[in-house]
């Protein structure tokens, strides 16, 4: 995360039973739920609705091509956690996120989510829209 | 259930991490994936795959419109199920199925799942696929 | 729904891509994750805490034991939800709610959840919490 | 994955409505489901119940630290995976596994799961249990 860069989107969102499993703790598949939430507000609140984009003729569907996690700390039922998103690089047809996941200062989760830009029909790579590469690139 | 009625479908599944949540049990929703997944291994039986017929000029896609659940028992991570399948009525544009989740001889979950035939573009009613009602049809 | 009576607790949820299924709509079992949300933020708003109560020694769990849902309209990705929360019964060891999943004035799922309270760790009935079962009181 | 080694364990799944996603194949979170449902399976196959496990006075919990996931093609409804799990690394307090999505021989997915052996209640580290490192030890 570019700690001198400009401030990160954060999302908010709550711990409920159907995020966590029997270990008492957030299943850590449904971390992803929380950050694709993220990502999709990250992208409303710069004017693209993911829906729209998607039925669009020359519509856009972000699909993710690769992950890396790591898990700090677990997140438990009811919390309230804040999840961040930076773009760390805007290329021609894939946009790579960095996102964490906090609980006031403490991270929990740290993630590297790549995302590629494909024809919702086809699923071929199609470029990143153009406006949306301008705005999301990392100073 | 038709208690002198032909044998209902069984399908297994087990009770994994995902499944349940920060009480120590499976969440209440999740038992709607065990039932999904047994219908359409009934269907796939009959020989009827939900992809191809979703997909199909002349498909058909199968929507849940009513749902009737009673928790009786929790089931528990790694528990061993048997989700069974059986029609009660088989209608012009409709299919309600009666659904039990057992462990064993004890019945944690009974529930009626109606189902209506809609269009997959339009979502409009569409009538059952002749064969797959009589297949269906409760003596 | 008392159309007389007090306005219903009334939460706001965004579909994301997770609450959808290859049907284009979201997949049926998801709205109980609308509905847990909307039930645990309408109890926050009372004051109680699902995750201090479930752990406290003379805690509670709140459990669902039966379930009946309408599914009206499909809800479709990114549509922005209300979800509604009205107690309609306050029994001894049970809470009935009624919750509907709103788009604008169109509701697309009503739902009847009742809820049975027991203790964490032995899942025994145990009493509604006195104060909590004054606050709901349907009038 | 060790190419001239001994086979991985394999763990057969078919794909339902609620694995996918309204772009028509599986989130990119619900792999997951399929891998935890594999490593169980593995374990199991090896003697160990993960339920126990959790339970047991002198119990441990699997928990995941780490996770890389590359996605090559998307799985869709219906399809039949093939979820592999081999051992990389059996460490004094971690296991990590080299998994696989494949459907027939195309492989979907490839990830590497780290799991960290802690305590059930504490969730402080432990050691794999002893018989447990022996047998998944890679030659």
């Amino acid at each position: 995360m570019n700690e001198a860069g400009p401030r990160p989107f954060v999302w908010p969102v709550r711990v409920y039973f159907h995020d966590t499993d029997a270990g008492g703790i957030v299943f850590h598949g449904n971390y992803l739920h929380f950050m694709e939430a993220a990502r999709t507000e990250f992208l409303q609140s710069l004017g693209y609705n993911v829906a729209e984009l998607q039925r669009a003729e020359d519509g856009v569907l972000f699909v993710v091509y690769a992950l890396e996690m790591r898990y700090h700390k677990p997140a438990r039922l009811h919390d309230s956690l804040q999840i961040t998103v930076a773009v760390r690089h805007a290329g021609r047809a894939r946009l790579i996120f960095e996102q964490l996941i906090k609980r006031g200062e403490e991270t929990l989760v740290s993630a590297q989510v790549s995302i590629a830009t494909v024809h919702p029909r086809t699923l071929k790579p199609i470029p990143v829209p153009e406006r949306l590469r301008a705005q999301v690139q990392p100073q």
